[in-house]
Order: C-alpha cells, then sequence, then structure tokens
C-alpha cells in the first residue's frame, strides 16, 4: 500500500484584505500553528517521498514550513491544485508515478470531495476538513483510481497538537 | 453540532485461545497502549458525557480505562454494541437522548460500518479502524438519521501518541 496525504493549507488573512485572493499570506498565527504541526507530523515519523503543492501563497508557504520541518526534500508546485483543480487531471499527472507516500498541499472544499471521490467514488461534504488538517489515504500500489482508496486518517489540529 | 466517538477495543489476545471469545481479554500490551490512549484523549481535553461498551471483556476493559483516565464518570454496558449489533436498534434507543459527548466502545467491522452510515447512508468497509483507534463524528442536535453525521476524526494509535 502506498500513502496519500491531503493537508489543507494554515490559517490565511481574511478573505477580500488582498486585491489578488493567491497572494493571500498566512497570518502569524497561521504560520506558528503550522509550523507545530509539520513539527509533531515529523515526530510522528512521517516522511514524504513527494510533496506537491497548489501555487497559491498560503499554500506553498505551508509546504514550505512542512519541508523546513525535515518532511520532504523538495517542493513541486503544480496548478491542479489550485481552488477548483480537476482530479482526473491530478490523477493523470500523479497518480501512478513511483511514489510511496505522497502529500499535497491544498484548498478547500476540493481535499474532501477528492478524498470522498478517491474512498468512495462520490464526492459528498461529509468530511470536516480544518486549516492545517490531514487527511491520509491508503492507496493501492498499481493504480490508483476513484473509489480505491481507504480512509486511515483524519484529523484537526486541535486534536494532533 | 453533538459529537458521537466509536472507539475500538484495544489489542486483546489471539482468537482461538479463549473457549468463549467473549471472555477474551486485553493482552499486557493492549492495557499499556489502551492506557495511553486514554490519557492522550483526556489531556486533548475531551469528557464525555455518555460511555457506553460493548459487553464483551475486551471492550469493558477498554471502556473502564477511559473511565480511569477520567473521561467520563461511569460506564453503560449494553447488547446492542455486541459484534454485529444493529445500528438501527442502537439509534432508537441512545440516538436522541440529551447527550452532548458520547462515546462508545465496540468491534470492527461494525464500527466503521456504523460510521460510514451514520455519514454517507451506506456501509462500504472503507475505514480503516485500528484496535484502540477513534471515530469522531459530528451529529445534529435534535435527531440522529443515516447520512446526517460529518466525520472530523479518525486516528489510529500510533498517529495518535
Amino acid at each position: 500500500m502506498r500513502e496519500l496525504y491531503l493537508i489543507r493549507h494554515g490559517l490565511a488573512g481574511e478573505r477580500g484584505t488582498y486585491a489578488n485572493d493567491d497572494e493571500r499570506p498566512l497570518t502569524d498565527t497561521g504560520i506558528k500553528r503550522t509550523r507545530q504541526v509539520a513539527k509533531r507530523l515529523k515526530q510522528l515519523g512521517l516522511q514524504f517521498d513527494v510533496l506537491l503543492s497548489s501555487p497559491l501563497v498560503r499554500a506553498r508557504q505551508t509546504a514550505e514550513l512542512l519541508q523546513a520541518a525535515g518532511l520532504a526534500r523538495a517542493v513541486t508546485i503544480t496548478t491542479t491544485l489550485a481552488p477548483g483543480g480537476s482530479l482526473p487531471t491530478w490523477m493523470a499527472d500523479y497518480g501512478d508515478r513511483p511514489w510511496q507516500r505522497l502529500a499535497l498541499v491544498g484548498h478547500e472544499p476540493d481535499l474532501g470531495l477528492w478524498a470522498e471521490q478517491l474512498v468512495w467514488s462520490r464526492p459528498s461534504g461529509q468530511l470536516v476538513v480544518k486549516k492545517a488538517g490531514v487527511i491520509g489515504l491508503e492507496v493501492p500500489e498499481t493504480h490508483l483510481a476513484l473509489g480505491s482508496a481507504r480512509l486511515f486518517w483524519l484529523t484537526p489540529p486541535r486534536l494532533l497538537l
């Protein structure tokens, strides 16, 4: 089994405070909290051989904090993880590459809907994914398809730290 | 929102080592690990106003360790939580009582299937629920129905401790 981690960006500034929403950064509290989450993930023994991020500033900053904590060697920015990104496109790009533990940093509601589709084939919006929250899926070694994953982890920061 | 926690019993002796499987107790490692989980749940600020358990020894012991950690004042044993128990019967008994945070200790595959039915209306067997693992559901204040819950937490002990 391979492991796929879907991580939501940390606490960012208020929507509407930046002319371009893509530029909205993490707040000081968001940086502190995300750094704590990253440290805790490392302490739990996690290590990602691939770490992907949405191109938006708040996601990139989150991925960089994960990298800085030693969870991955590099961050790859991919536009398929921007808000409203296409799961089939992402799967075509990354689903069948030879990773063992892939983490991606993105946005809600996409992450919860993607996880539901990978596990139960259908998006329902019934997962609660908090900022800097983590979803963990077991996925097949050979081919990532809708409905092929199992959910083994879902945690908000308050129940992790 | 009310919170419903489904907790799987800790590590027990090998199946087949007891004439009556209902009597199979936690192992020493199971007791130690379950005690650590209980302590951690308390540390995270959890408190259950109702704590239910399956009548099987391994579940009762698990519930008693949760109680001993200060997570609940009492343990109530209910046969609806025995392996193969009926979710509709349990819901008729407990779904609409005035609890705010109810925890129940039971068995797999029932707990994962119950959680899936409460959240997505259908049991699929796609949740990985480890021994002494915890599922957390947000459920409506007024009426607990299939498909009315949201999943906010799922954790194996290894990602909690």
